[in-house]
């Protein structure tokens, strides 16, 4: 396996230092569950503080760790100092998100140099079990050195 | 103007009622602005509580804005009592969001009988000025006689 | 395996039938290669006829059959009678599509009563090898009952 | 205006013997309309030749001219010599593409130094009248000092 296709060692230290700097996964109360290179998964317990206004789960707290998932796993491929910004990303919610939590799995489709797609598939889990409510495609740009913007 | 095309007279009540519950807009600290036949605007002030790790507002907590402005420029040209759901969004982001606030314009594009196209620029306001940094397309799907959706 | 999952018996005959009814499918010089219940396969050779200004095949192009894989992996699993429009794609390019042929995958994500979210892959061929050139998500809308509208 | 909103004088000579290399549009019966810096018109008159199963002017033929007018539209203001790619669309049909013709205005939104976000509308023209029947989004990326992929 290539330098590009894992990263460095200490892809885990790096994703989990950045992710603990998202304010947003804090105040929203989500929590990253698993970090591999290329692969990441990222837990948002469902309450009424992420709530849109039939109950259910908002379809932007879906979206925000889907986009975090996209991008951490995109960012576990990319070398020590890379910083990761989103360009865009597109989401399709095909299940109203209600259960016990949301669970975001972020794959990596297509690493590049500059530009990497990631996909992220997410699951409504209600007693113990899963059902897909969204997929997310994103495109996610390696910034370096740009002062301000490092991972 | 048909009432297809203005929505009933409440509409802004309507829409109003159903933003208070959206749980996540409050816990954003996000709030509604203007509401028009079609068009919306929401104001998200910009803080550590919403950003990620570079200390910009986080991509999921522009989405969810811009997507919350989209559905209810939909729903205020929706019959009273349907309910609105997001079936995707797209959004570009062409500039990392940061300012004092971050404020999203929602507006239909097409209403259809089922699904209406809306499309939100959000802007960043720095200093009184605004800059554009996101683009939405979103799909909103009305449903009219399903239990618990109703808006 | 119910009635919903795999369609009626002759679901390839109708989705061989409604393909061969695309005109642009012809223009472009496309061939239909597989047809299983919610997934589909479309080869278009690679020729000038179909290219961009630096000889790659057009991202129009691949787009097409992409969502014309999309499309009919969806209508495989529709009820018989039903037509089948796409209300939406999003395409990700991730490498110039050039090579001997492109190869798009469709395959159905959820299928819904109304809507349906699919998914395309789209390779080029190359000396045997395939390689990912594109990912597309779509949307498509099950239409009964509309004259002119049956697949 | 400075030279990066304007693109060089040449632009419009620039995009035409760009678009005049794209065999798909020849082969669809494209031809590109107007040519202003940051905006370009592509119209595609209806016809057997490019519909789908309905008689509808195809999906992919509508993306294949909103792709182009998009990528013209933010060619014309890259510099001389410059190659432009696109990197991913997102396309929203809201109305069934039939009537004389078909006529894409593509427009940039946001131009930047790597990635540029642009929009098209489509319109059918129908017994002189013009309506609305898709919406894209594209991101493009400006390609320099690549062989062979220059504009």
């Amino acid at each position: 396996m290539s330098t590009r296709e894992r990263g460095d060692q200490d892809f885990e230290a790096r994703v989990r230092e950045s992710f603990a700097k998202q304010g947003l996964m804090d105040t929203l109360g989500a929590s990253i569950a698993r970090v591999l290179p290329g692969a990441v998964e990222i837990v948002l317990p469902a309450s009424p503080a992420v709530s849109q206004q039939h109950g259910f789960v908002h379809a932007g707290a879906v979206a925000s760790i889907a986009d975090s998932a996209a991008g951490y796993a995109a960012l576990s491929l990319m070398p020590s100092g890379a910083g990761v910004l989103t360009t865009e990303f597109k989401i399709n919610l095909v299940a109203p998100a209600f259960g016990d939590r949301i669970v975001a799995r972020g794959r990596v489709v297509k690493a590049g140099r500059t530009l990497t797609l990631a996909q992220t598939e997410v699951f409504a889990e209600r007693d113990g079990q899963e059902k897909l409510v969204a997929l997310l495609t994103a495109t996610l740009m390696a910034i370096e050195g740009r002062a301000g913007v490092s991972d």
